[in-house]
């Protein structure tokens, strides 16, 4: 007798991510929003009793991406004030922006548009970092998304908090209050060492040691940020955080551009994983985190979109891309950061920074069933030597067909499952007139 | 009375590139393959009976995009040995691999491909050099894309040519047999300088200034072709061809990603123009060339796509992306190549390294009607604060809906018109299996 399954997925190709390589018409059987069972197409057939079955030919089928670094709701700011340095971007125009418009229906409506421009695009997991992250979880939850919600920590008063002892208790009833909800995971986010004191990082370190989450918090992104803190501290922000005992295996540091040798050897010896967000490093003029450095000295590496402010795509085949490409221009080393290893940056070792390695971020029986498949067929990806180099190097979000999280579609035939596109569009709308109107672009 | 026309297309959006800016709610009137009128809807449905209306909605309509160099035919070796550098992959797997299969029928089905996958991308003229450069002439008229066939020419013997006087005749034989055609252009392309020698050199210069034609050659791609230069010639090689005389305003140095202050001031002295194609560069480990220098110094900088066997994408969107968001990264400046710059490299400045930009490159009365319609409207795309800046920043070669050449449509609704995409498709298989079949991958 066959056993039963609710989904036969029969890709033309499935690159399970780990292992390494690419399984020629296999099928991937998910029941119970598990994947159950990889194995060849014949034999499942023979095997299994799916309640559905898709067939995809020309078609890879890869684990559900992870962005490692996120601001959803910024996705409102998309295009808000291009070509402008970070400081310049964030003084002059994000943050009064912020400071005017940001609410909780602000961050509901911009948190479900990025998630639908995630997904639509293959990701199926986000590390988020914003204000008003209650009205954040609703939004992915009603997208069925998954996320780890950062408990957003700062100094100064805005909308959401009055100071630090405000956002860290928000955050944690937030997680209290959710913590039944399996797509929904949490993270403290102090957002940066220019705007968290010592105390708050110390008792952040304390918590999150406590109760086991990771600390998501963006470090070394400019060269402004590390004199202010030589100036501030007399130290560097890495060393501050080290010395503050900060760093460890749940340590998520972003950007991570300017680093010394000593400095990526210390990420190394702690077990820290980096965000790495190289469209935002470049637009904002920041710089390119020494990806091929981090490789060899064995820091795990994510990849992130950051906001649509400033990389203005949620677009992880981008950065895929692009961190292979300047991987290699940058290092003068053709071989740095091949495919497979962007494509488990993206997946994987997201994953793993997240603590959720056993759970997704490659297609293995037993882990959740994140799924994506990707059309590789057509005049602008034909022919195809190697689907997995295919996958980084020529193709783009847009060959994204299916998209399954926890085994429920999200996308079918490029179109969203359960979320509204024309909707959101016009909510997009909606605040572009309310932010231009009041003189802020 | 109303005057005729041929074509009358209403996007919400017209963004001419010179002058600078937008105009909203403008129509394009297009008769005989010309632009005739750009001006404001309303007046234009009153002034103009066209034979056919297009209304774009959520639409801009830019010039088409000029690649400014390729080799088309490469299609066929996309992704055909990732990962590997220049010299390596030259010489251990793309020439190897050219000496056995280019022919005649492989350049015809492999431009033709790149033909496909470049019009259905917004890009409407091209700057080809490749071996049987009559087979690539044929394709691109048979597509009905407008390119400037290289007249190539290298000192070793290839299935195409013996020697540097039989490459030459034969393109100025092909030249004289297409001159009546007026989708179709010449240029002498000497492959590079560690290709071609300085007797070539010296005759191309003479030809090329009595026969008023551009010179396409690769230039300072690499440190390598820099250091055998100095051990043999003793100069660099753009000092070399500077004694040689072939410098000035129809000289196209491709990639120049190692230039000293005062070979970059050489070049603006001389007005040349430079084709910079930084997916290629930084996945060949290259390097990033100086195009904030560039600017600064005043030389004129197209973009192009390279052949897909570097690049592995024919996509002139991720090129002007990724060449504004290096300018930013590598210069240390977020203003460093804005997007309306990014957008003028893409179409005019390539026109004009052409000699075309009195016929394309900008939306203007008089101009040939090569057109691209960019759907700004969806969630990936809301909200539009800019759409100058949205075309760079946001929008990719999957956002193109329309494209006409010399006012001819080649794409409607995202579908290849005369083109037929799954025969493009099956021919490239048909290439694959014979170039891995005999263990050339």
């Amino acid at each position: 007798m066959k056993a039963s399954a609710d989904l036969l997925l029969l890709p033309q190709w499935v690159v399970p991510v780990d292992p390494e390589g690419v399984l020629t018409d296999h099928a991937v059987v998910v029941a119970d929003g598990r994947i159950v069972d990889v194995l060849p197409a014949e034999v499942a057939r023979a095997r299994y009793a799916a309640a559905k079955t898709v067939a995809l030919p020309g078609e890879a089928l890869i684990p559900g991406l992870v962005n490692l670094h996120g601001h959803a709701a910024m996705s409102l700011f998309r295009g808000f004030a291009d070509d402008r340095p970070l400081m310049a971007w964030l003084t002059g125009h994000i943050w009064p922006a912020e400071k005017k418009h940001v609410s909780e229906t602000f961050v509901r409506d911009g948190t479900l548009l990025a998630a639908a421009e995630m997904l639509a695009g293959g990701i199926t997991t986000c590390n988020d970092m914003y204000f008003f992250p209650r009205a954040a979880s609703e939004a992915f939850l009603q997208a069925g998304m998954r996320a780890v919600v950062g408990m957003i920590v700062l100094e100064f008063p805005t909308a959401y908090a009055a100071d630090a002892d405000g956002y860290l208790s928000k955050g944690l009833a937030l997680r209290d209050e959710f913590r039944g909800e399996p797509l929904l995971g949490f993270a403290f986010a102090p957002h940066a060492p220019y705007t968290v004191s010592d105390t708050s990082f110390s008792r952040i370190h304390t918590l999150a040691d406590q109760l086991g989450l990771p600390i998501h918090t963006h470090i070394h992104e400019t060269r402004d940020e590390i004199a202010d803190s030589l100036k501030e501290h007399g130290v560097r922000p890495l060393e501050r955080l080290a010395r503050l005992g900060l760093l460890g295996p749940n340590f998520i540091g972003v950007h991570a551009v300017h680093m010394t040798e000593a400095e990526t050897e210390l990420l190394a010896e702690h077990g820290c994983h980096i965000a790495h967000c190289p469209t935002s490093n470049l637009k904002l003029a920041s710089g390119v985190a020494p990806v091929a450095e981090f490789a060899r000295a064995g820091v795990g590496v994510g990849l992130g979109t950051d906001g649509a402010a400033s990389s203005n795509r949620l677009d992880l085949f981008a950065e895929m891309r692009l961190a292979a490409l300047l991987a290699k221009g940058m290092s003068g080393d053709a071989a740095a950061l091949p495919a497979a290893a962007a494509l488990k940056a993206a997946t994987l070792d997201g994953a793993r920074a997240l603590n959720l390695d056993s759970e997704i971020g490659s297609i293995a029986a037993g882990k959740r069933a994140d799924l994506v498949a990707v059309n590789l067929h057509g005049v602008s990806r034909q022919p195809v030597f190697d689907p997995a180099s295919h996958l980084v190097y020529v193709a783009g979000r847009e060959d994204v067909t299916h998209v399954w999280v926890d085994g429920k579609p999200k996308l079918r035939e490029r179109s969203l499952v359960g979320l509204d596109a024309d909707d959101l569009a016009a909510r997009a709308v909606y605040w572009r007139t309310k932010l231009t109107a009041e003189g802020q672009s």
